[in-house]
């Protein structure tokens, strides 16, 4: 039943609650966690993650993954290895059976109560920052300032935005009503009616090896939040942050009077597959997933018992017609492209150039010296080996790295911009790339599909025109988690606008100054629309978490 | 762009979308439509319909449905042909085609116009209601009474209720919101950001023959509001209450500047299951369905391309342990059994009761006792013929006047109660059958899946620990619509709320008045829970609407 019980943590929590949900409704920034490091004291070095056992007394543990890497155990991109153990559970009937009989204490914990327990996590994880920032630095190649941020407070952010988004569903109704239908001169028909949110039932968490917090966090507490219990199922190269996360939760849940197996690791063996054994068990009722398309198609078209919630590939295409600040718009594309070397879902891929270049307010530029441009603002904002490699971080596995140098072979079409290594101080061993530039003509080659990675292509086309209906077929075809454009034409600027609408891509326009399209901040941007083949679900929205419950009416005549 | 489009069919509704909005989240009884037919002046004949070309004026018409019985022409339960013609797509691509080319210009209208262009076309229908009643009696098998308040305003509201939904949905996030992050001693970031809610694509429904406007209206008007144009394909049974509904829906969109192909009829001839067809085109993002479980399964499993709401078959269950008011008990009991000649997805089916008998204000009542008492109760009920018809109306199709006979032979167990025929003045063809009662003992006796029509089973239990029991495993492996429970023990009671809760049905507890079991109120009662297989969704929660658009977002920098 929902009636609200009073509880510590409530009192504790509930102005933080308050806050998001205004925040949610408002749509202007809005943050509980500071995302300056300085906030949060010493940074963590790897050295005090390495070696650790964190076997977080799970049911049905009969092994380790890790601390080897034969077992599982997790190298970071930067060089080292991270010597991690984690524990295994050899049936993951265990992990079920754990899940199930923990289920009905967190559902009948009710809305708030679960809200308030969510955001003590979150409290706690945020606590720990700067521990996390390392362990997402040293799974997915982040620089350390950006796996802090987007790793640590505004993975947080997205986290707190589900919990508050979920309890905003699951509080539009209210819990009691009463119900009262005249009946002209007889005596009216009264009921009272009691409305209760219910779990679906056990959620399943499939991390992601570039932002497994900041992808992960949504699923798991809008889930969590709505009462599921989670199996949290980390990618191979990225169990630390999320282990580190299970453990908190275990912690907090266990501290306010429930059964820590709310949420449990289901860490993987090498070669194991567990995900599709996991994805496939009957009590799965929900499964969050960020990934490849093809994994993410699988899930979609196989695990039919459960609601499957998909961030998969895209390509993002960029629209250059015009621009009043030439040197802004070069600016921002550089660092866009430049950030985490191109491995976010969000980095621009295509870059839509008219051949007989654009308007400025330096005026006419042709094709080729933007490109020259271009590759000049990159070398600016990457000559010098330390500041780029604190934007690029590492690259995060071997078949970018083999795109990359794909790319430099000309594989991929004319190379504009060669990539560069950048050696990084602490880390002899870290593979760092600045990003290359390919160009190709719409009139000869053909667009490639998804290139994740610090590859961009430079497309000559015949006219914006040409460039807005190659926009909207890439979004159609490909699907696509980020689009932008630059143009003083508020003609152009509609049929961009209109394309969008149409394929269903959110879009950014003439972003010049400290905004840039790869990034968007919960509590007011969506990431991801669901509208188009690149993801089926957006972070946060209603339709993110309003079927991860159900809703069940008990009535009674009222006298 | 979702700004807000002048338009007098706003300002004639502001207000009735207001009220409804509130009445949403209060639950309390509120309806825009009256359910007396005395509001709507002379009732309607059927020879005022019977006849009738309803050709709509369709692209792609070559040919007709109906109006013979062998060109698809609908025959009355109550007896007579109907002999209305409805337009035949020989090629659906023409709809398709239709949808397609009408949508841009529905989907630029915004949630607010197109929430008040609903309420105009639900406005027409009200003031139809006659018509739709009687429409509606000579296609499900209502009676009178029944066919021009579930038809008419009741469904009307469910409409209301959908459309108010999801405007809600869409409306949650502002049109435009400013957003402002500091930076310190520097200038902060600003951005403003545009939020639009895009439908989703063309939408289908799937009518049912026993509620084609109270089962249709919610997907179609949620569908519509949210921006989708909408094919409505009729049970072939039941197509003239649909017909009517898209007749005025073409009307009220034409008239208010949209293409009328914003809402298509798809009836078929015999023999040509269009249903499936249609339900895996390309085009088709979202399916409403309402009918037996094997074709629900299908559209779940095979319409993989679309959003697919199913309200199928359940097993309903009635737990009677104990009462302090035995005889409204039996009342309220014997009218849930006798309505619509149990034809409703919501009736009681299986009565499980204590083989020792139960504890009443009226003392002790014996197993045989209570079930001769109820027997008592549906003869007084039913006992003249023509406030039997009134309440029963006609028996809906061959496949359950079958197993009413096999029940009267016994075939589903010990005959009770046996049925009888009740002859109806106006219409001398007309099936009308009392309900049958059935005694089965769980000690012996599997019970039996659902069993549509009048048929219920009164079966004795050990205990009432073992009903609530078999109440819970009943929604779990049948599904259920419904639940209800006769209890004055507070422990069971909370033992039946649990098991509810646990197996994801609502519950009426001892209902002893006028209102029952089987029917649920718009902007109070939820209808199904979605939680157990008898319903994937609930008309009308969040859930049920807002995943039939996306958000799409553009930003720019604001200086």
């Amino acid at each position: 039943m929902s009636q609200e019980i009073p509880h510590e943590l409530i009192d504790r929590h509930q102005a933080t609650l308050d806050a998001a949900l205004a925040a949610l409704a408002a749509r202007d920034y809005w943050s509980a966690y500071p995302e300056s490091p300085r906030a949060y004291g010493e940074p963590v070095g790897l050295d005090t993650l390495q070696g650790r056992e964190l076997l977080l007394d799970q049911p049905g543990t009969d092994g380790l993954v890790g601390p080897g890497p034969e077992q599982g155990g997790e190298q970071s991109p930067f060089g080292p290895a991270l010597g991690v153990s984690y524990p295994h559970a050899g049936d993951p009937e265990a992990l079920f059976a754990a899940a199930r009989a923990a289920r009905p204490g967190w559902a009948a914990a009710g809305p708030l109560l679960r809200a308030a327990v969510c955001i003590e996590i979150l409290a706690r994880i945020n606590a720990r920052s700067p521990e996390f920032g390392t362990a997402v630095m040293h799974t997915t190649g982040q620089a350390a300032g950006m796996a802090f941020q987007a790793g640590g407070p505004h993975a947080q952010d997205r986290g707190l935005e589900a919990v508050v988004c979920a309890y905003a569903e699951q509080t539009r109704l209210p819990a009691r009503a009463e119900w009262t239908k005249p009946q002209g001169k007889r005596d009216p028909l009264r009921l009272v009616k009691e409305f209760t949110a219910v779990p679906r039932g056990t959620a399943l968490l499939i991390g992601c090896n570039t932002f497994p917090t900041w992808n992960g966090y949504p699923g798991l507490f809008a889930s969590l939040a709505a009462g599921n219990p989670v199996l949290v199922k980390p990618h191979p190269r990225a169990v630390l942050p999320l282990a580190l996360t299970v453990a908190v939760a275990r912690e907090v849940l266990a501290e306010a009077g429930f059964s820590p197996d709310v949420v449990l690791l289901a860490a993987e063996q090498p070669g194991e597959g567990l995900a599709k054994t996991l994805a496939l068990h009957p009590d799965v009722r929900i499964v969050d997933y960020t990934g490849s398309s093809e994994f993410g198609n699988w899930l979609e078209d196989n695990a039919r018992q459960a609601l499957v919630y998909t961030e998969k590939a895209g390509v993002n295409t960029i629209v250059v017609d015009s621009t009043a600040d030439y040197a802004g718009m070069l600016g921002n594309l550089a660092f866009s492209l430049a950030l985490y070397s191109g491995q976010m879902c969000t980095t621009p891929q295509n870059l839509l150039l008219p051949r007989a270049g654009l308007e400025t307010d330096q005026g006419h530029k042709t094709f080729a010296e933007v490109v020259a441009d271009l590759g000049r603002s990159l070398d600016r904002l990457l000559g010098d080996d330390a500041r780029a490699a604190g934007l690029l971080g590492a690259i995060v596995n071997p078949g970018v790295l083999q795109r990359l140098e794909q790319a430099e072979k000309g594989e991929y079409g004319e190379l504009l911009l060669a990539p560069r290594a950048v050696a990084v101080p602490d880390f002899p061993d870290a593979v760092v790339r600045t990003p290359a530039l390919v160009g190709l003509d719409i009139a000869r080659d053909a667009l490639p599909g998804e290139c994740f990675g610090p590859i961009s292509f430079v497309v000559a086309v015949d006219s914006t025109a040409q460039a807005v209906e190659q926009l909207r077929d890439t979004v159609r075809e490909r699907g696509a988690m980020t689009a932008a454009a630059y143009t003083t034409s508020a003609e152009v600027e509609a049929a961009v606008v209109d394309a969008c609408l149409d394929a269903g891509v959110s879009l950014s326009l003439n972003l010049t100054g400290q905004v840039y399209v790869n990034q968007t901040a919960a509590f007011s941007d969506l990431h991801g629309t669901g509208a188009n083949p690149a993801a089926n679900s957006a972070y946060c929205d209603a339709a993110f978490v309003a079927s991860r419950f159900r809703v069940v009416e008990v009535r009674r005549e009222l006298r």
